[in-house]
């Protein structure tokens, strides 16, 4: 291995920074060269690539969002413009390349190895946590909390008008965000995409919880939802119900960005500098994760086979705990 | 004066839990009693009016929200629901009442002292920030910094993408929040519910930006402009816009809870004191405001005769420093 | 099992909120009533134990402390409080008890249990991170966060003014704080409380860091650590450094309370309702927590014989990232 | 005026980089060329002076500290390290200059300004809040909303353990943030270092306070009081206290950093921008304010004769309201 190049690649997550700085950083320790290459595999079709130090990702660790930029990119998903990548690559004489981000973007890593002679590490960077492969996902932590406190300032909206709040989180095919955000934000329901809704079984909880006594109901909803979103789901809970006033929010773009939190750093720098170690093992077309507090090698493809469940206990936690 | 009632109306407002205690322990350190109304003039109608004590209203400061809740009332705005509070605070022996809120509750408040014995000071809390007779209304300074912390965040993804975002914040026919978000948040562009919505100046002034090298751009759209608020606005801002990729989001309901800022906790306890102040004074049908530095009191009915104008220098220095 | 009973001992920490929640609302769902006990020990044996229901403890998730209080009991210490405290038990008739703190309060628990009828089940809250049987404790996230939220302040003046910061973290006897906070504040040295303390090497590092063109550099100190803290390792450490000025700082008490982050308040629910199911297990003397991703208990006594040990890779991957 | 510069001096203070952006962008608005100095007085001392534009002012608007860098400079002390800043003033054909500081500062800018051609307008910045001729210095309001944070979350711990707190906030020779800091969080009582401190009178309002049924007491205390800071304070205090436990703790540096809250961004704005306009006024060895809701010029020199007084109306509602 001579030199390692690192890219950031598809939506933004917080912690991206950690893990580019990571990369660097370790491969220094081990006496590599690094290249930043921008704009994600847009900037690599360009031959956007440039030496980057140790001393250059300072001050970068607590900071939102890609430092390096991201961009889609329709001539990657071309042979042709692989091919032009890989010249970049070639030019530069990168032969490891470490790309952070999610399941789209692994899909053309692994095009790019198998075409050519670069070796890619895959560093899982999306809010989402649904990648195969690693029990979170680098930005998923941070989102949640961002969800969180706003959802801890809706409450106190609620709880002043004794209100009804239907909230939209992210996840437009997984519900962890949804699943977490109900859980720490004490919400009396969750809707999932994984799950089927039962507006019913919603509007009957609801009415249960205002009839017991509670002042306020929080409902947290995944975009990707059956329902199609917290703004259908609530005209059709709403109807039928006696007393209660309520209003729909969706909570959008703020929760990708912000200064990532502890787990966030520690896990982007604990896998940038595993990604390194696995091209100085020789590895190809690998996602580093961390597992059961292990960290661990997946092939890239799993994370567009499979799909991180979401653990079955915690569901019914939020059941019982949410009366 | 034997006692004081006190009760919160309209939206909640960051800064209403300090303006209750402030209310509640000014009064005690005269040794006046203090009743608190629960759920606005809804409670006062219902005659939900109970004493507290300065021992009450302990550890409540910081809280977003109001912890004596608030409601819409349709039977307040009838000269009967209006005897039927009067009755209440007789029944209690209430001389004074101390009402937080907006305009539509000094409405409420000027018509209930103008038809029975009861004295009435207004404290003006929305974060709106509208009303004449104030410079600052309780609750505008939390509202603008929680926006401005989601649009901090935005503005990581925005970086990290070279993205044009359109937010819409707060303001139905008030653009205070909106200006303020852009000056603070450093938006390209800022529009108000108070002046015309010029669609080509906006395309214009974005599209310059980004030729003149700008990463990203934000436009920040108060909900009552003129466009319609932001979807729609951008709708018709990006058609004619050249390789810019966008995005839309609306900050919604986080911008109302929430902690409320050092700003917010001060003016509350100034303008709780001052209330009760000014029903020693035996004022009337006044709203008790900051203006220059200076407590002042101001005829309730200023609030719905007239609106606070937004500073046309902010507008010019907006335009200054949006390069 | 009739009756659970629930306190919390020893220092607050973010979470403990959570976990009372879930004590309540978990035996709640297994139709068992639950009594609070308030003050910790303390307030067992003055016998200030009152039923909780499910309602009562509405609104509590986000809150830092504790809302049934904690306190130190010299007389829970002896034999007679602890016959005095099952008294109250009895009288209660309370089979069960949860105990929410770290091990001081697993020991009194631990003695209470093999001296009369009353089981007893552990849940570990402490920011400290450093009880065996469990990866995190119960508070330990927040308090890292709220750490480095600060941090993240203090470089901000350090990088304006080219300095070097001595940061004091709390940890008497355990570096989890220190590390994980070097770590994700991207410091140039972490001392611990477990590991020697090589004045010279840190005054190396930091010499070499300057000298590399770093703008800044920032030292985290385990209260606990060798040199006795931040204020005397840096008077040690600066005495031969050439043109660097610096400045000391203890975060001290600030890093205790706050909102608790998404994971103490999953992880509070989590163990909680964990803590129920043992009871209604049977189990005894046992603390619940998770490791590896799963729940699990262990022996209250292991928590004063044995000591979570800091992992060593992180350690050397703070060495490799420090550059 | 052909060319203004601007610099940074003294301690650094959240809203800085929000008055260099407005410096850059008015002049710009105006046709100036604007260069930056480094590193304060030191930088142009040495010549470290360079071309800035509007662009590269891009992004700094929410971020702490100041991205000029500051220093303090013994050189510019004397005249002939003054002689040697106009040479390079001169030499980049700078006539106007902007120095956002504080009284030091201050004297530093005026003797430059008397000594040779150079004009000079001063923006006060520090968090101090104790300069004359303006309502609130850049950096006050942030200061204070930090430190309210951190009281926040002393307050949950305080409340957990029925404790009494001392906090030391900063402030050598004003009460300013102190002041503030007691109001808006709460606190029993407030030391400052204008007043003379009563140390039995803060013992009987502590011990009257657990008295009346507080569960807990804060005493926020100025660095610079009498008594020496709050550890001092604390000694002398609880001894005579009955049955209190109690806690002291500095808040120190976090005080200082952080991004700005929108007050400072927009002050820092605004003042920026007067800055250039005064300069193209003609003024010189003035500094620019706003007082009571009015853009003010005052002369440098009343930053070291006045000093800008806490108003007594706050002090006594401060008593007031602690009850």
């Amino acid at each position: 291995m001579r030199t390692i190049a690192v890219l950031t690649s598809g939506g933004d997550s917080p912690g991206m920074n950690a893990a580019i700085r990571a990369v660097v950083r370790a491969a220094d320790a081990h006496g590599i060269r690094t290249m930043r290459v921008a704009s994600g595999f847009a900037g690599l079709v360009d031959g956007d690539v440039e030496p980057i130090t140790s001393r250059e990702v300072s001050g970068i660790l607590h900071l939102g969002g890609t430092f390096l930029g991201t961009a889609r990119s329709s001539r990657f998903r071309t042979t042709e413009g692989r091919r032009e990548a890989q010249k970049h690559l070639d030019l530069a004489e990168v032969d490891g390349l470490v790309v952070i981000g999610g399941d789209g973007s692994f899909r053309g890593a692994d095009a790019l190895s198998r075409e050519g002679p670069i070796r890619v590490v895959g560093v899982p960077g999306t809010i989402d946590n649904d990648l195969a492969g690693t029990d979170w996902t680098l930005g998923f932590d941070t989102a949640v909390n961002t969800a969180l406190e706003s959802i801890d300032r809706i409450r106190d909206t609620a709880a002043s008008h004794g209100r009804l709040f239907f909230i939209e989180v992210m996840g437009r095919h997984s519900g962890w965000i949804s699943l977490y955000c109900g859980l720490a934000g004490g919400a009396t329901h969750v809707l999932l995409p994984e799950t089927p809704t039962d507006v019913r079984r919603v509007r009957e909880d609801v009415q249960r919880a205002f009839d017991l006594g509670k002042q306020f109901c929080l409902v947290v909803v995944a975009e990707g939802d059956q329902a199609g979103g917290a703004f259908s789901l609530a005209d059709r809970v709403v109807e039928g119900l006696r007393d209660v006033d309520h209003r729909v929010t969706a909570l959008g773009h703020i929760q990708r960005g912000g200064s990532p939190t502890m787990r966030d750093r520690v896990l982007g720098s604990l896998l940038g500098d595993a990604a390194v170690e696995a091209l100085l093992d020789g590895d190809d077309r690998v996602m580093v994760g961390e597992r059961k507090g292990r960290l661990e090698r997946t092939p890239l493809s799993r994370s567009w086979t499979d799909h991180e469940e979401i653990p079955e206990p915690l569901i019914s936690l939020m059941d019982r705990l949410a009366r």
